[in-house]
């Protein structure tokens, strides 16, 4: 992929083409055995520092501090940007001084902040140390905004002119100026107090006469932001309207940076990560974290299930009786569980998904759960007919069919409502929905199942 | 929202600011109610067209119609590409044919053909109809690339020089230029078989004097996809790489379009909820999906694990005579499933989004595999300890702790290790590990573990 007129399927011609492969890793690791610098030098060259910064995160971790020390100048600020914050740490620890000082200083403002914000006191006041000082106070300032804040997502390079402007004049003052941002989409239109009102794009300034005025080109999408906004609203907004760039203002309205695109994306993705770790009880994990942090960061999670499943384990004891009596009731309990904590975790997984996207709101709440309980009501009674008739046949015992076909109309029913009731009362509570949602609802669906079950098996079974 | 000088949070004050209130949708329900058609044009006035697709997906389906035959001309073209797939049809639907013709009219290409790919084939006639004859052929094209595709994602509208220019000739094209596309932010350069070869920003070419050429301030973040590449490559690539637009080409690497981040950025977010949902076992549906199609849309999910829920208690059945000796067994023996089920999820999620992001690898799947291994081993000593302890002290018997002690450890021992290998090995399928591995994995655990734990019970306790 290094000859950019050429054809990445040319080289690799399937699905995988995105991904490193093996044979990238395996020569860098006999480079590095060989101590081949210009060997390492060479593989590094085409590649993207993204693609560096994977590299490091798959070579295995004794391996990596050697690698790191010996490949030293070839992982730049940008490599230092992309990599995983799992192993970021580390390759700072192990870059010597004067290259991290070296690799922090050709990146931008809004980078450093990234690359400070997740490490220690120490590492942060080094790398501090080796910024020019100007850009050391653009970078306190930012880190002065809270964290996940539109403050710490924005760059301050933005162009701006006055509102009053037009294309010519515009036009000569860009061209006029050297001190351009490396990227930027729009020319922001501020009024005398510096507060911005309304952007035009460059594509539209190219292509209008030169006595136009620019607040007659700017564009209908114009949104703007404050320091001290979530990230993730802004990368919403910018998901829902298309953005391609935004200004944000401080306390009293004046432009103080810009959020592009890029940044949104990059937001969202780690957004939807956290949603799905967290849907499935995983914290903050990668491939890189090591075995000891996972299993630290896993067993508070397994222990709340610990937990709530000894107390579905509780309702069961209730009904020992009617179990050593009917031990074909301790052989398909398992099913009832299975079907309702399935059926549960659909409609938990739409509502959380729902909420996260703003389309679940005060406004429609109730019609979706009606819709999640007649739908519930609606499997449950296919599903009853089926085990009903699985129960009575595998076991001879009519009643036996009659009992786990009522439990699962009422499991399943209670599944719907719960996967949407739980998600909506967290959120009204200001609670994560995806964090805690999966807990309360499996637990409602395995005690209310067991007890609807065995309750039920009791009063005819016995 | 409605003046951009305004601060979104002046208004709402707090994290809903993105959703739609309450009393708007009643607004517009009160407003169409009275059929005055003033105030519901008020309304929307100040709506982005995201916004007004959102309301007419939060509206009850009984008033939609309604509220569209009602609001027509309100409803652009816009409106009709922002809104939800699974109501878009109805709303074709009831749009009187003028009124959606020239809706689609005032859209760009990709657009339409965005609109146009889910609909039945009298729709899309009507819609294609609707479209002027360059338009037509344009769309026309675009749907002949395979669903999915680059160039289904891609506008055609592209700005491109040949590649010796320099940036006074460029200017003064782009000046001179009528029809420049809505939105470009590159210009791209290339050869006289018009293949792409690089790409200048438009803010570098502002920058710079007018005699450099265009070859030396090109950006090096140039990427380009062929027009059969799959949407989700394209969107991993824009992510990785930070691109903001990129060249499309044909066979021939002759350019025939460009893709922009915003449109990778909604195929990206797609993909996400794709993969959420496959893993909870929920298909394509929002919201506004009807109580039946949901009901239909979740059986299959239901039926699948009915049949494997039923392969575990086959394997319960099998011990029928331990359970029936220790009522004991069937109270504990949830536990090992639910704890074996949720420590196989944690470990399948990290390995599944992984897969996604292309960081699991064959270069260090082994050592993933072994990671997870041990994590689940250490897990699940912990957890032996403490159910142990709870075994026996519950029951009163040691036998029984020391039964779900080892039961314990075997399972989450398993339960990490298939849910890891049974991601990895669908995706070396070919199968998307989402749609399938939550299945598998939860089968294997319930296998495993009940087997462990009634086998080893009855081998101890009878």
């Amino acid at each position: 992929m290094s000859d950019p007129t050429k054809l990445p399927e040319a080289e690799a011609g399937h699905e995988d083409d995105y991904a490193l492969d093996k044979e990238i890793v395996s020569e860098v690791l006999l480079a590095l055995d060989a101590q081949n610098h210009a060997r390492l030098a060479q593989i590094f060259d085409p590649l993207h520092p993204a693609d560096i910064a994977d590299l490091l995160e798959q070579v295995p971790a004794a391996d990596r501090r050697d690698l790191i020390l010996f490949a030293g100048p070839l992982i730049d600020g940008e490599v230092l940007s992309e990599i995983d914050e799992s192993i970021r740490e580390d390759v700072i620890d192990f870059l010597p001084d004067e290259q991290l000082a070296e690799a922090v200083r050709e990146l931008e403002s809004d980078d450093v902040v990234d690359i400070l914000e997740d490490l220690d006191e120490p590492q942060q006041q080094a790398i501090l140390g080796a910024l020019d000082s100007g850009d050391r106070i653009a970078v306190k300032q930012a880190l002065s905004y809270p964290e996940f804040s539109a403050g710490r997502l924005m760059q301050r390079e933005v162009v701006s002119v006055p509102e009053h402007w037009n294309v010519g004049a515009t036009i000569d003052h860009l061209r006029g100026e050297t001190d351009l941002p490396e990227q930027f989409y729009h020319i922001i239109l501020v009024d005398p107090r510096h507060r911005p009102v309304a952007y035009v794009t460059l594509g539209r300034l190219m292509s209008s006469a030169r006595d136009v005025a620019l607040a007659d080109i700017v564009e209908d999408s114009f949104r703007l932001f404050r320091v001290d906004e979530d990230e993730g609203d802004v990368a919403y907004a910018f998901n829902q309207y298309h953005l391609i760039s935004a200004p944000v203002v401080d306390e009293d309205g004046r432009l103080v940076g810009a959020i592009t695109i890029d940044d949104a994306m990059v937001v969202l993705d780690e957004e939807h990560e956290e949603d799905v770790f967290r849907l499935a009880g995983v914290g903050d994990e990668s491939l890189a974290t090591s075995t000891l942090q996972i299993v630290r960061r896993r067993f508070p999670w397994l222990g709340v299930n610990l937990l709530t499943s000894i107390i579905a384990s509780m309702v069961i004891a209730l009904f020992e009786d009617v179990l050593s009596a009917v031990v074909a009731l301790a052989v398909l309990m398992p099913i009832v569980a299975s079907m309702g904590g399935n059926a549960a975790t659909q409609s938990m997984t739409v509502a959380v998904r729902a909420l996260a996207t703003r389309d679940l709101t005060s406004s429609n709440a109730l019609r979706v759960i009606r819709r999640e309980s007649v739908a519930g009501l609606m499997n449950g009674a296919i599903f009853a007919v089926v085990m009903g008739v699985v129960g009575y046949v595998w076991f001879g015992v009519p009643m036996i069919g009659v009992v786990i076909a009522v439990a699962m109309v009422v499991n399943l029913l209670v599944a719907g409502l719960s996967g949407v009731l739980v998600p909506i009362t967290l959120d009204k509570a200001g609670i994560d929905p995806a964090l805690a949602s999966g807990t309360f609802v499996t637990t409602v669906t395995d005690v209310v199942g067991f007890f609807a079950f065995l309750g039920l098996a009791s009063l005819v079974l016995l």
